[in-house]
């Protein structure tokens, strides 16, 4: 078979910097192979509104295969790969399937992380994935049914203090939302307790949330989260979290509802490669983003140390799809011999949500906040999502959201609802 | 507190029993506790399209707080109950919480059963939970990526066979629906295998399918499903479910997706009322709905046996609702000294539907099969969904996958997609 002749192009990751990838080779003389661990496509900026049961993850998810479908010289492959021998130059999944490759795209991405304290995981869970959300979304929503039907006081604040730690976007938003959920959604519909009563808090080991932006925009972002009802505590650094709540240094938080914000560690592919990484994890990638001696090899996205005027290429979409379509056309320039460009990330601004119709924006010269940057985060956030019948369907969840303050997808699915016994074990 | 003297009538379950129980008390001059293991009610005619990625899980699901929230006397629990003390009058839940009432409905339902051979639950998931719905969508959306990343041909086609046990209203809609699947949603997705190839399988021990209809639909029902691409197999009997497939006596199915639909076993709590029960573990009712000797305790919905006219009520809808209501007004009754009144239900038809454009309807004197029964089973459906929103949204997700043949929940979620190795695990 010709197509056999064919340069394969393996890419493992289906987030923006695979998936742009992928598309970036559509109608080239190469055959390509996605492989992930799970069968969609995340449109990860919305993942909080998951977690927060104001969208369903049909909304903000779709299958690979169905959004590469048209593409003929794409394969997807559900498959969670265990090895890259990139002295054989292949890859090899758990389920013993294994693939030979010329050129290799390395985009799996990066977990959350709790920084040495693992057993922090079980109490204070993070939110990267789907699963993640809906084990966020239950916990949430778990915690005020456990609060309605409490009868000892002390207990019942606990089911109604939730603490987010970690101040960065998703920090913000998680807050932000919770403290909406509380004073809007649910009003009227406890008869025990009353939802508006509950303490969200916000705690940032650093000087100030949203350290990202401008100093300016952090400031209004805190202002924003206070008129929400959210209790920010900026400089205050976790020191315990376990199943009772948290505690900042000798101060004591009694919460049953932790979420964890604060980090993210690099996938552990990266640690094969045979490529030196940062402090994080992250792999040192040359200026066309494939490896020192491996030009066949590249790492994009969250997995890849870039540095661009001497700082760090920062952990989100647009730098991750601009990578994509960068290694992607590497490879198809090498092909015709030509020589490689070195990556430079065209910046579009950072922007940042915190609820209801606030949220900050750093466009470079433009700096927006309150009303205004919401409703641009809005249109950006529509306008990117991928795939042809989210965009109607996400806008008509939002409109009925926004006049409503309801919240659809408040459905409690997974494990039986958490007894304050299993919730210690 | 004068409310506190108020009668206060339990309701265990906030399926259509239990919600359309304490909706007719709404104003009366009773306290209402209605508590669920789950927070949502669930409208479980569409549950089979959260299964097969057609609907999400809040098109079809609503927080009972969020439906009774204007209904003052009404509170919302959620709990499990463990123990029903018809002697002290008072219902104990797993998480340590105690509720005395004066009147108490059962209406904790059915799950489903296989009938003394538990070990089979492992192979063939039942449907009746959101949670249920979505193992079921997991393993078919898996089966065909595993068939995709298969090598070896015979592993390949045991991936690619679906059987669905029990030839009831749920097994003929999971398998009309899934041979739409196989045949039009994932067309030209996949490069190795063509999931057209699959065989989907629809295995009923009886003589025919939609035993509860009039013979001549079962036959139109039957050749419509033919006509999407399922093979009916009646009279045959399931011998054995285990990794590997099913048996039918000596002939051995290899099939690695197995859905069970063949049967429900009364909610465990009817034994503890000290009440005779059928065969099937149901508990037999007086004429209207409470117990011989105890009429403050009232049974209804699927955990009720009831016969009518000779035969015995059917575990639907309309029959749970009917009783809810008719329940109600009994207490109602009692409380201003009237005599209750004998239940009867209101037969108002029976409607199947087996996939795109095909279902049957016997509606008493008119019997409709094809077009013309989908198009009256989409309207009554979306009629009677539950709640605001989703009525519009499922019209939308509808009309969308009525025109484009896609089903937008495709998501894979919950545990990693299983190895074959995990599977006979």
């Amino acid at each position: 078979m010709q197509s056999q002749q064919k340069p394969h192009v393996v890419i493992i990751g289906g987030g923006f910097g695979g998936l742009w990838a992928a598309r970036a080779l559509a109608g080239s003389a190469v055959r390509v192979s996605l492989i992930d661990k799970v069968n969609h496509h995340l449109f990860q900026p919305l993942l909080y509104q998951v977690a927060t049961a104001g969208l369903s993850m049909p909304d903000i998810a779709a299958p690979l295969r169905h959004i590469l479908r048209n593409q003929a010289n794409a394969t997807v492959l559900l498959g969670e790969v265990s090895e890259i021998d990139h002295a054989r130059r292949q890859v090899r999944c758990t389920d013993g399937n294994a693939l030979d490759y010329d050129y290799l795209i390395v985009a799996s991405g990066a977990r959350h992380a709790y920084f040495g304290h693992d057993e922090w995981a079980a109490h204070a869970p993070g939110l990267k994935t789907l699963d993640d959300a809906l084990v966020i979304r239950r916990q949430v929503l778990t915690a005020f049914e456990r609060a309605e039907a409490e009868p000892d006081a002390a207990r019942r604040a606990a089911w109604l203090n939730f603490v987010v730690i970690g101040g960065g976007p998703t920090g913000v938003e998680l807050a932000g939302t919770l403290a909406e959920i509380a004073r809007h959604t649910l009003r009227r519909e406890f008869r025990r307790v009353d939802p508006a009563t509950a303490r969200v808090m916000l705690v940032e080991a650093g000087p100030r949330v949203l350290a990202a932006l401008p100093a300016e925009l952090s400031v209004k972002a805190e202002k924003q989260l206070q008129r929400l009802g959210v209790e920010v505590l900026t400089g205050r650094a976790v020191t315990t979290v376990d199943a009772d709540g948290i505690a900042l240094g000798e101060e004591r938080i009694a919460a049953r509802s932790v979420l964890w914000a604060a980090g993210v560690a690099a996938s552990p592919l990266g640690r094969q490669l045979g490529a030196p990484l940062d402090k994080a994890g992250r792999v040192l990638v040359q200026d066309d983003l494939s490896l020192a001696g491996q030009p066949e090899i590249f790492v994009i996205g969250d997995l890849a140390s870039k540095q661009q005027d001497g700082r760090p290429l920062p952990g989100v979409a647009p730098v991750a799809k601009q990578m994509g379509t960068h290694a992607a056309r590497t490879i198809l320039a090498r092909l015709r011999g030509q020589p490689a460009r070195p990556f430079r990330y065209s910046d579009v601004g950072s922007l940042a949500t915190i609820g209801r119709m606030a949220a900050v924006a750093d466009l470079g010269r433009i700096r927006l906040s309150g009303i205004l940057a919401w409703w641009f985060w809005l249109f950006v956030h529509i306008f990117f999502l991928i795939g042809f019948r989210s965009r109607l369907i996400v806008l008509i969840n939002w409109a009925w959201s926004y006049w409503t303050y309801q919240r659809h997808a408040r459905i409690i699915v997974g494990q039986q609802p958490a007894t304050p016994e299993d919730r210690s074990a």
